[in-house]
């Protein structure tokens, strides 16, 4: 669970390594050639250059000793004179020459990393030679790139990183700029930044005569270091001013705020994609159960829902025993929350669990045997088909998935009202599914590093981390609980139809950017006023039981100001399962600019069997 | 080689298929439901809608019982009604499940095909239930699209296309409209356009009191006829003019204009994917030895070439011997060139016929035996590594392929120059390398039904055919030989960076259109004047050695008419092999709107070897 940062220095050629360690750092950067190494090609005779372009062979004495003397602690600087986009063919094919040579040279050193100074204009060439150079045992890439008001910069790395297909060995050096681009920041969050440069000039002195920087700055680069965790190079500064600098940064990098429960219980889980659970096809195991049994506030609300239902139902001090059917009862937790809400409300109650699941059903019946007593019920069957003998007052139920619907909480509870009396109530009453477009570098390399060919037409659920939401998310669809409108009062649904959804929803862009898929979440009334969120606006503090859901796109999109994303998401069915299609288009100024292919065709990728 | 069409009629309730026979027909077209099955949808009560939901069942008086009767002479038309789009949800289900049950049942008829009445300004949810009902079970569904003078009905085409991740058994049903957009007509070369339709009013009568079209209308049919071989339906036609109209249009039918010997031998290789040869990896087999010798043109130029070269040499009635080295002499077709050229020309000739492959070898000695005589040495070896006793005034070799230097013939020559005198000739002299962007639906699923992951980073030789060529092509760069400037005379090259290439070309598109790739082809001089060339402009008439070289692109990109389509290309090369890169970036008014990857970044899906 370290955020704890790295700090480099950059070296001038009078300050050693040891002298860096000595005021704090971690390593130092460092030139890979001395000056002296471009003369030497440019005044090579041609017969010399012929030879040098067979075999490339530095004179010891163009090369930056300090590379071999203390190599885990240095990141390599290439040299600025690298014209890898030249137009003069000479010039673009020694610069390439060079450039490799250099690599390949401190892959030898074994250095801890590189960084490419600079992105010009033309990048094409540029990005042909970073991809070919880079192999799983060269040091990696980073691409300097100056944090500045205009986007040219995120475009030219955009165009980069698309061109050498997300190359994971390539990252940015992002160089801090003293002027904040302050509704652009959130972009960097989403891009593989691998290291921050702080020069001087980002310093002031506070009233003790230390080095500190603005409010922004801070913020900024702390956040930086909560969600990339970057190393950090100090850049320009003083020898003198060197050992303060380095103890600023580490105080700020200690400041950091403490992380929530929720935070550390998901902290291995950043960008990490899992499959989505099927708990409708598949038994969950018990270590699921464990895991959302733990959640602080889930079953609060749940309880505080059944609380207000039971004192709405009933009169103070009436015998009256209403019955609850808690379908999908799992191991247990919501016939808890019901014999609380009881308790603290002094209704009486009679509590029907009904579970699927042989494995967790022993559970209730130890649960009966030691705790529950008379009280609670047990039935071992699926809720769509049990024909009890009785109906209930109340039906408890938590199937919702990060997308609500996604775990078939529509369709259970479509068979399972059956035995919901027609005044009944059911917990929850409703659950809205919502997207918003989402940029994240590092979520679309996971996806391409799987295997599975049709891996962008399937959902992932995922902590998201480094990631941007590039506008905020809107409703899909709500599906409300009893529903007495599609399916006759008792009886089973004729088909599934009615759980079908289609909804086109549209979102403006305010900056360039780069759309790799779609979040979704759910939000959800249990009654009343009593509500669980995942949606980014109205998140139930503390609730840890559900990642957001991501679709993405095979093929990212270049969004620029102007654009509007339109996203059609479809729920469909047949007669033996669920699934989901989506597809995106981009209008800017009215001209159609993109669209893609409707992802997940027919379930080909993905699909929620819910076959009895 | 059939370019025959059919025809059918748009037939009313009172024309019956025998009548359309009668009057020439092929077949006819006919709704599959009356207008009654639409009243009946409206007009069910809600129990009944449920259980048509559940289980759609045709009355029998809603149904068209042509189609039953006569169904493979029937081409289906969906009702006008439908509305897939619809953004009342209840229209737009039932629009669904209507076309659902619709398409199930002529799928149980076994109709020749169906046609969608139309596209509206919405096509997500069109697109997503057509692709959803196409089966290869059931009949193909061509989309009715106007032929008109706007751009938006490409547009939804192409959006449908795209949305359906180009379903190969959804076409074009292009209606002709009576004014002909002229500068856009050859984009629908590249679509899949399998129905033409013809309406009444695009018929005037001649003198003779005969339906005939304008010569633009008839041009265009014909263009189409030849390329794409649609079915023909003929609309509104009265009755009593039916018979001619069929006639009229299978007149024009008969009247395409003969094909020629080199489209004859193309005929069956139409938009088929071969993959290059490498002749130099691998031993050519005898049949392309065959096949290729047989070209009437290539040889004719090598003998002008080389007859040139002779007389340039040598003075009339001079005794002086010309040696002449024919590398990579195959079966020998170069060395009969030779000695034709010197027969012609009354220059004395020695012809050393060098070859590598040791089965082409065999034939040479024949030939050797039985024809050439005295006047030609053998040399069983590879050009590039041969160790001569003398050197020659003329090299021939015909080394070239679809992309000019794609079968190595610059890495084998700067082997070969070693053994020309330094006043020597190469023929060819020079070759160039050019590319066009390019568009074809065909093509680009014919890629897709490959199942290699990498198949869009691959070459492939096709000859185009419904194909469209989005600009005119561009140089891309040129090899001259002998190379003086860059390999030491009489040497070998030291290394191969002389033969890398990179260039960036510029397309202006003038139509909205997708781009699916790079066309390539050659343009070479043998000698002087003397050429041999397959670049669209100075195609050598009647040449068929070499078809087009196609680089794909993995996503199709939509231009407009202010894209600005610029093309990187590499020539790269190791210590072991040859290889292209490309990448596509599009402009719109200055402002960068797509950005390809690198194709084939290190050669990883395609190279050439050139190792001995």
């Amino acid at each position: 669970m370290s955020r704890q940062c790295s700090i480099g220095l950059l070296a001038t050629d009078h300050v050693t390594l040891r002298d860096a360690e000595n005021w704090g750092y971690d390593f130092i950067t460092a030139p890979i050639t001395r000056p002296s190494f471009e003369n030497t090609l440019t005044e090579m005779g041609s017969e010399e250059y012929k030879i040098w372009k067979d075999c490339p062979l530095f004179d010891s004495k163009d090369i930056n000793p300090t590379l071999t003397a203390c190599a885990r602690k240095v990141v390599a600087f290439y040299p600025n004179w690298l014209e890898l986009d030249s137009s003069v063919n000479d010039i673009r094919i020694r610069s390439e020459l060079a450039f490799k040579q250099q690599v390949e040279y401190i892959t030898h050193c074994g250095v801890r990393g590189g960084i490419f100074p600079k992105l010009c204009q033309q990048v094409e060439n540029t990005a042909r030679c970073l991809n070919s150079v880079l192999t799983p045992h060269s040091p990696q890439i980073c691409v300097r790139v100056r944090l500045g008001e205009k986007a040219y910069h995120w475009k030219r790395w955009n165009k980069l990183r698309t061109m050498t297909e997300y190359n994971p060995r390539l990252g940015v050096a992002l160089e801090i700029t003293p002027h904040l681009p302050k509704d652009t920041l959130h972009l960097w969050l989403s891009e593989p930044v691998r290291i921050l440069i702080l020069s001087l000039d980002l310093f002031i002195n506070n009233k003790h005569g230390y080095p500190v920087m603005t409010k922004d700055h801070q913020q900024f680069v702390k956040t930086m270091m909560h969600v990339l965790s970057p190393d950090i190079i100090l850049a320009g500064t003083l020898p003198e001013r060197a050992a303060d600098c380095c103890q600023y940064i580490k105080f700020l990098n200690r400041k950091l705020p403490e992380l929530t429960k929720f935070e550390e219980s998901a902290w291995g889980f950043h960008d990490v994609l899992q499959v989505p659970l099927q708990p409708l096809a598949h038994h969950l195991e018990n270590q699921f159960y464990e895991t959302f049994e733990k959640d602080p506030i889930k079953y609060e609300q749940y309880e505080k829902a059944i609380f207000q239902a039971l004192v709405d139902r009933i009169e103070d001090l009436s015998d009256e025993i209403t019955t609850i059917g808690v379908v999908g009862a799992g191991r247990g937790p919501l016939v808890n929350c019901c014999l609380r809400a009881s308790e603290r409300s002094q209704r009486k109650i009679h509590v029907y669990a009904i579970e699927k699941n042989p494995h967790a059903y022993v559970t209730l019946q130890n649960m009966k045997a030691t705790v529950w007593g008379d009280n609670v019920s047990l039935v071992f069957s699926d809720m769509r088909t049990w024909k009890p003998d009785i109906k209930y007052d109340i039906l408890v139920s938590e199937l919702l998935g990060s997308f609500g619907d996604n775990e078939l909480s529509p369709e259970c509870l479509d068979g399972a009202q059956r035995f919901l009396k027609e005044s009944g109530i059911s917990i929850p009453s409703s659950y809205t599914t919502s997207i918003a477009p989402l940029s994240s570098n590092r979520i679309y390399t996971n996806i391409m590093a799987r295997k599975e060919p049709m891996r962008f037409e399937t959902p992932y659920v995922v902590m998201f981390h480094q990631t941007c939401l590039l506008d905020s998310p809107q409703d899909l669809w709500t599906f409300h609980h009893p529903n007495k409108k599609d399916i006759p009062f008792g009886l089973d649904p004729i088909n599934n139809l009615h759980n079908t959804q289609y909804q086109k929803t549209q979102f403006s862009i305010r900056h360039d950017c780069l759309m790799h898929g779609i979040a979704g979440y759910f939000d959800c009334t249990l009654y009343n006023d009593v509500t669980i969120s995942i949606h980014p606006d109205t998140h139930s503090p503390g609730m840890f039981s559900w990642f957001p859901i991501f679709f993405p796109l095979q093929n990212p999109i270049h969004l620029t100001p102007e654009s509007i994303v339109t996203v059609c998401f479809w729920r469909l069915t047949d007669q033996k399962k669920v699934w989901y299609e989506w597809s995106v288009s981009v209008n800017d100024k009215d001209k159609e600019t993109h669209v893609s292919m409707v992802h997940n065709a027919k379930g080909k990728s993905y699909s929620m069997s819910f076959v009895v």
